[in-house]
C-alpha cells in the first residue's frame, strides 16, 4: 500500500525540541521503524512548515497512487481551514495523529478544524500512535479489497 | 498484562443500533477478537449504563491489579465529571477510545471532559481503536519494565 | 397499544412536593385517571431517580414490544446525553413532557437535550399533558395501521 | 367556551407548503375537523402575516368574549417581543402550538420569546397540537368554573 | 438534633487520595472526630458514587427525622440539576461543603448548580468545614426552637 | 413647534394594562395635559401596533413640516432595525422614552437598537419623560434659531 | 421572463436619504434604467415598509406567474425570520441585493437571515446590483429551458 | 425640599474638559443656574473622585434630611457595584443623570451598574438633564405629600 | 493569636440596612460577641468604604504582627482585583466570609475574584460565618505550632 | 482596463472537485470565456496555495498597473488578516467573489475577515460573478474617468 | 522636560513582594536609577493605593506644568474605566508600563482598558521599561519642538 | 551581541504605506538607524509574507549563533499557532515589537497569540520600539554574563 505520512509546522525539530514531552528520537528515526515495522508496504514522508506547501503536496495525492494519509499538521490543525479544503480533495483514508494528547494542554490546541475531513484521530500515544494509524490503513484497505 | 476495557452507557446495544454507524458486531464478538489477538494477556470487560455503578468500577481498579484502562464512556464523555474524578484516582495508563469519529458529529460531542484524565484518544477508527489502545499499553509496560 | 410512561428523577414526589406548582396528588393517581380514559391500552409505567435505571428501561422496549413513549425525563431533560443516546436506539413515537412550563421557569431549563430524538413536547398543560400525549400516540398507529 | 385560533405568518399556505413536513391539509380543513370535535364551543380563527395585525386581534381579546387562545405564531415566536407584550394583556389561559418539532429544527427556532407570556407549549404533534390545546383550555374552564 | 452527613462520588477514597491536597485521613476517621465533637447529636452518614442513589437518600429525610444536612456533593455539584431538584424537596436547613476551595481551582469547578438550594456554602477550609457547618446548624435550631 | 410624539405597540393600551406599573390614565390624558402644557405648540400623536405605519409615518415628517420627535417605541425598541434605519432619515432632534425604566426590567430590555439614531434616552420617568422630552426639544429649538 | 423586483423598508427614499452613500436617483429612475437594459422582459416592482405586505407579495409570486425574484429586504434582513419562510415558499431562482456593503457597515448588519432561501447574493455595486441579478436570472432560466 | 446633586470622577473638570462634547460651562455655574431655577428648594453639591468618598456621601444621607437625589457616577456607572449598594441603602427617589448619551458612545458605557437602584435615568440632554431630574423629584414629593 | 477583621463598603451600615436579610445587629455587636467567644485572642476590626484604605490596611498586616485574616469584602468582592493583589502579598491563613449566600443572589454576585488568593470561603451562614472563620484561623496556627 | 483576477487555495482544482456544487469547467476555461467577454481589456490571473505568495502578488500590483481587482480568496478568506492587510495597501476598486453561497454553507464561511478591506462582494452567482466584478469594476472606472 | 512616574497600587510594596517575578529593589532605588539616566529633566514621582487620588494626581497634571506621563496603573488597568477617563483630560504624551509581560499571566491581565487613551504601552521588560518609556517621551518632545 | 530583527506580513511595504500612521521611512533606513545606535552589535535582518519562511528562519536560530530576538510579525500576531510553536523552540530572550499601538485600533488587533512565547511587548512607539527593544536584550545579556 502506497501512504503517505504528513507532518506540518515544527515536526522536523523533533528531537531538538521539549524532549521531556516529545522524545529524543528525530522524525527520520521513526520513519525508519515504522519503515521497519512494514516492509512491504511504501511509507512516503513529506515535511513542511508552509501551509501553501502541505495544500499543493496533498493535490499531488490525487494522480501519484497515494491510497492513504497519515497526517500530523501541528499548529495547522486548529486554524487552517485551507488545509481543510485540501483534505476534502481526498477520497481515500484519513487519519490525523498527534504525538501529544492535544486535548489535555493550552486551550487553543482542543480545537481541531481539520477533523471533519479525516475518518478519524489519535492523540497522546507518542510516535506510537503513527504506527496504529498505518496498521489501520491497511485494515481498511483489506476490508474494500475483499469485496 | 491485567487490562480493563471499560464500556459506558448505550454500548451494550453494539450490533444492535445503528449498524450503519457503528457495524453489526456486538462487543462481545470483539472481546473474542481483542482476546485472540492478544493471547498472553487479561482482558477483563465491564460495561454499565450507569455512571455510578462505572465509578465504583474504576475505585476498584486501584486494588485489583488492573494494569492498564481502555475506556469508552459513551455519552458520560462530554458532562461527567465525577468520571473525571474518578480516572484521577488511578495512576495505570489510560486511553479513551470512541468508535465514531466524534469530532465529526454534533457540536456537543466535540468535547471530552475526561480527556485532561487520560494519556490519549483514538476517535473514529472503529473496533480497531480498542486493539490499538491495548497494544500501546503494552508498549508503555515493556518500556517501564526495561527500565 | 402498548404504552410506557416514563418518569425521571423526584417525579414519585409528586403530591408531597410544591404543591402550589405541581399539584396535590400523586403519579400513582394519576396513573389510575389515565388507565381509566384509555381502558382499552395497556399502560406501563416506571419512574427512577437513577439515570442509569432509565437508560436500562428504554433499552428493554426494543425487546418487550413497547409501542409508543411518553417521557418526563425531570432534571436529566437539561444534561443526559446518555439518556438522549438510549432514545436514539428506539424508533416507536416518543413524545417528551413536562408538568409545568419549562420555557416560563429558570435559564437551565429552557434546553432540553433529548429533544432532538423526541417527536414532539407538551409543557406546562400539568397532568393533562400526559393525557394529550397518550392520544397522539394512539392517532399515530392508528394511521400507520390504515396504511 | 369562546376559543381563538391565532395563527402567524405562512400559516395561510398550510397544504401548499412543503407536504412533507406541514401535511397535505389547509388550516381550512382542520377547522372544519376542530369544530366537528367541539361542538358546543364557539373556535374562532384568524390569521395575519402582519405582526401589527396579529397584536390589534389580540387586543380586541380584552372586550371580545375570548376566553381560551391557541397560538402558533410562526416565526414571530422567535423574535417578537411586540407580541409578547401583547400576550401578556390578557389573563385568559394561553397555549403555544407548533405543528413540526421546532426543537429538532434549525437553531433559531429553539428559542421562543413568547413563551414567558404563556401557560403552556405543544411541539410536534402537527395538527393534533391544535385538538390537544382546544381540550386542556376546556379543562382549564371547567375547573375554574367548579370553584 | 439529627444530622445527615452526604458525601457524594469520590469521597469514599479520602485518605487513599491526593493526600497532599484532601489530607490522609478517612473519612470515617473524620466521622469519628465529629461524633466526639457533638456528643449529644445524633450525626447519620451516608456516601455514594451514584447520583440516583443520593436523590434517593435525600427524598427519605422527607420521612425520616432529618432536621439538618451537610452535603458535599463532589463532582455533581457542577451539574446535577436532579441534585438540586431533591435538596428543594426539603425545607431543613442545609449546608454546602467543599474540603478543598473550589473557586482556587479549575474553572468548571467555580461553578455550583446547587448552590441556590443550599441556606450557605463552606469551601476550602478541610474537615474542618464539616465541623463548623454542623455548629451552624445547631445555632439556627436553637434559635427556631425560642421562638 | 410642530412635534410628533410617536408611541409604539400595545401603548394605546395605556390605563387598561398593569396600573400598578404604568399608572391608570390613557394616553389620550396625558396628551392632553401635554398641550395644556405647551399650549402655543403644535403636538402630533401617532400610535401603532404596526412597525410598517410606524415607518411610513416617521417618513412622512420630512415633508409635513415636523420640527422635533418623541418617540416611546415599546417592544419594537429591542429588534426594529427597520425603524433605526427610519429615524436616521430625519435630521430633527430625536428623544427616546420609555415610560418604565427599561434597564431595570427583563435582559432582553436592556438593549435599544434605535439609541444610535436619537439624540438622547429618558426612561422610567413616567409620563414626565415626555414632557421632559418635549421641554428638551423646545431649548434646541431656541438656541438653533439665536444663532 | 417574469421578474419581481421587491424592496424592503426605508428603499423608497432612495435619493432623498444619505446620498453620499446611496446616490441621488430614486428606485423610479433606476427601475426605468432597469427595463431599458432589459426590454423584453416584464420588470414588476414592489416596495413596503410592512413585513406583513412583504409577505403576503411573496406568497402570490406562487400564482401570478412570477419566474425570478430579486430581493432588497433593507433592515429586514437582518431578523425577519418570517420573510425567511415565505421566501422558502417560492422554488423560482431569488437574488438577494444590497445597494451599500452590507459587511463592511455595523455588525448587525453582517448577519443576512434570508440568505439560507437564496441562491446567491449581491452586495456593494450600487444599483449595478439589480442589473447583476436580473442578468444571472436570465442565464438560469436560459440554461433550464435548454434542457 | 432638599436634593443632593452628587457628581463622581473627573466631572469637576467641567469645562476644561472636550467643550465640544459637554459644552465650556463649569459645574458650578450650572448649580447656580439650577439653584435659580429651583429659588425655594435646597440644592446640595457634592463631588468626588473617590469611589469611597462618594459612598461615605451616600450614607450620610441617611440622617442628614436628604429627600432626593439626582448622579451622575462619571464611569463608576459602569462597574462599581459597591455605590449600587449604597444607593439600595436609601428609600428617597433616586434620578441618573448623563451628560452625553452614553447609549451612543464607546460599548463599555451602554451599561449601567447602578440602574437597579435607581427610579429613572436621563441620557444626552446636557446639563438639562439636571434641571429634569430635579423637576421629576418635586413631582414625585408633591404627590406622596397629597397622599 | 493576632486575627483582623477587615469589613468592606457598606458593612458599617449593618443593623440599619435591609434587616430582613442582614439581620438587626450592628458589627459592633457582632464584635463584642466574638471577642466574648474568642477572650484570649486579638481580634482587630478594620471597615472603610474606601478600596484604597483597604488596601492600605491589607500592606501594614506585612508588619504589625498580623497572623490570620476574615474578610467581608462587600461589593468589592465581585471587581476589585487591586486587593486581590493586595491580599497575594500576605502568606497568612485569609478566610473570604459572606453574610448572605451570595450565589443565591444576582449573577454579578457569584464571582469573586478574589478567592485564588484565600484558603477559603464561608457564604450564607450570617454572623456565624466569621466565628466559624475564626475558629479555623485557630486550627490552622495549632497545628503549623506543633510541628 | 488592467484587471487582476486572483484566486486563493485549492481554486486551482477547479473541474476536478465536487463538480455538483463547482461545475466541471477549470478556470483556466472561465479565464477564456471572461476575456471572450472583455475583449479590450487586459485580465491577468494569478493562483496560489500560499499565503504568503498572494500577499506578495497583491504588493506588485502597486507598482505594475493594475486597475481593478476581483478576488476569490478561497478558505483565506476566513482567517488570513494578513491578506487583508495587503489589500488595504491598493486603493485600486476591489471586489469579493464566491462561487458558492458561503452564508449558505458551514459556520466559519460565514465571516469575511477581508471584507473591510473590499469595495463589494458577490456571493453565490458561481462563474458569473466573476463577470459581474468585472463589469462593476469597469462601471466605476468609466465614472471617475469622466470627472 | 517635567515627567510623571504614576504607580497604582501595591506598586509601593515592590522589593517586598515576591522578588522572583518583580526584583528586589524597591521603588525608590529604581526612581535613583532614573534620576541618574536622566539628569537634565525633572523626573516626579507619585504612588497611590487610591484610584481617586490616582485621579486627583492625573487632574493635577492639566496645572502644574507635567509635559509627559509614564503610568502603570497595577490592577487598576483591569476595570478602572474612571481612571480612563482621567488620561483622557490630557493632551500629553502618555505611555503605559507593565514590569511583568501581562499578557503571559492570568486572563484578566490580558486587558488594559485604559490603553485607548494611551499613545503606547510597554509590558514584561522590567525595570527597564520606565527607561525606555522616558526615552521616547524625550524623544517625542524634542521634534514637537523641531517643528 | 547577535540579534535578529524579524518581520512579518506587509511590513516591506513600510514607507510606502499608509504614511500617516507607520511613517515615512523605509525599513531599511530604519536597520541603519539601528546599526548606527548601536556599532559594536550584530543586527540581522529578515523580512516575509511568507508565513512558513518566518518558522524556517526561526528554526535556524537555534544553531546560527543568534542570541536576541526582536520580532514584529504584523498581522500574524493575531492568528499564527506556528509561529507561536515555533518561537517556543527558542531559549533566547524575545521581545515581540508593534509600529502602531495594536491596544488601541481594531478588536481582532487586541489579541497577540504569540505572546505567551515571548518576554515582553513594545506596542505603539513607532521605529523607536525596536531600539527599546534592542537596549533590554543588551541589559539582560549584561546581567546573565555577570553572574
Amino acid at each position: 500500500m502506497n501512504i503517505l505520512i504528513l507532518n506540518g509546522p515544527n515536526l522536523n525539530m523533533l528531537g531538538k525540541r521539549e524532549p521531556g514531552i516529545y522524545g529524543s528520537e528525530s522524525f527520520e528515526q521513526i520513519m525508519e521503524e515504522l519503515r521497519a515495522a512494514f516492509p512491504s508496504h511504501s511509507l512516503h514522508y513529506f515535511q513542511s512548515n508552509h501551509e501553501g506547501a502541505i495544500i499543493d503536496r496533498l493535490q499531488q495525492c490525487l494522480t501519484d497512487g497515494t491510497q492513504g494519509l497519515v497526517a500530523n499538521m501541528g499548529a495547522f490543525t486548529h486554524y487552517s481551514y485551507a488545509i481543510l479544503d485540501a483534505l476534502r480533495l481526498l477520497s481515500i483514508p484519513k487519519v490525523e495523529v498527534h504525538l501529544s494528547h492535544i486535548f489535555a494542554r493550552e486551550a487553543f490546541r482542543h480545537t481541531s478544524v481539520i477533523s471533519p475531513a479525516c475518518d478519524g484521530m489519535i492523540s497522546g500515544l507518542g510516535k506510537y500512535g503513527y504506527q496504529a494509524a498505518i496498521a489501520w490503513l491497511l485494515q481498511v484497505q483489506q476490508k474494500s479489497t475483499e469485496h
